[in-house]
């Protein structure tokens, strides 16, 4: 059985591989990265937003001065054509990924119910 | 191409659900909640473990006692069978569940790189 469970996902793999959700995704990705400009101004938004993730599974308090600083910046990357796209893009693929782990977490969530569910 | 997705996941909830592993963990739930003690047991060692993983996720700190009274209560349920082997089949099963969540997410994984690889 364990088998079917891998070629199951190897499959699922190919699907969101060829879905437009991420080739619009990858294209944008690449066309970012190849704006100097723009890439920059994304890396150092990721730093920012990976930062701050860090400092909260850490425990560690975020000041009223880093969550302007993060705004700021969100504000400004949001601004660049490619970038907000990008992060659009982004946004669409995690909603998906989502989706997909609903679907394949039920037989788990059966067993042991959903604490996010009503 | 949104539709392909979908149903290879489809395919591998199916799978995972006529799987060896996850036929096995449900057979053990089943036995551990059809008999009183051990589900008893088994509760209380799994409200333990949840306020500890919440405190931890907060931030908040945990006390060496509450460690302690932890390890004790994982020591405990260890020593009762049925438990013992339904805690094996949770880590076989989400053993098998992260190897399939990193076949599924190996496209992602391309476009933004793998913090956890070396």
């Amino acid at each position: 059985m364990a088998v079917n469970t891998y070629d199951a996902a190897y499959d699922l793999e190919k699907a969101i591989r060829n879905s437009s959700e991420y080739t619009n995704l990858k294209n944008l990705y690449d066309a970012v990265n190849s704006d100097e400009t723009a890439r920059k101004m994304f890396e150092s938004f990721r730093n920012i937003q990976m930062q701050l993730q860090e400092k909260q599974m850490m425990g560690q308090e975020i000041s009223q001065e880093e969550v302007e600083q993060a705004q700021k910046t969100v504000a400004l990357v949001q601004q660049h054509e490619k970038i907000s796209q990008l992060m659009e893009a982004e946004q669409r693929m995690s909603m998906v990924i989502a989706e997909l782990n609903q679907i394949i977490m039920k037989p788990l969530e059966e067993l042991y119910g959903n604490p996010n569910q009503q």
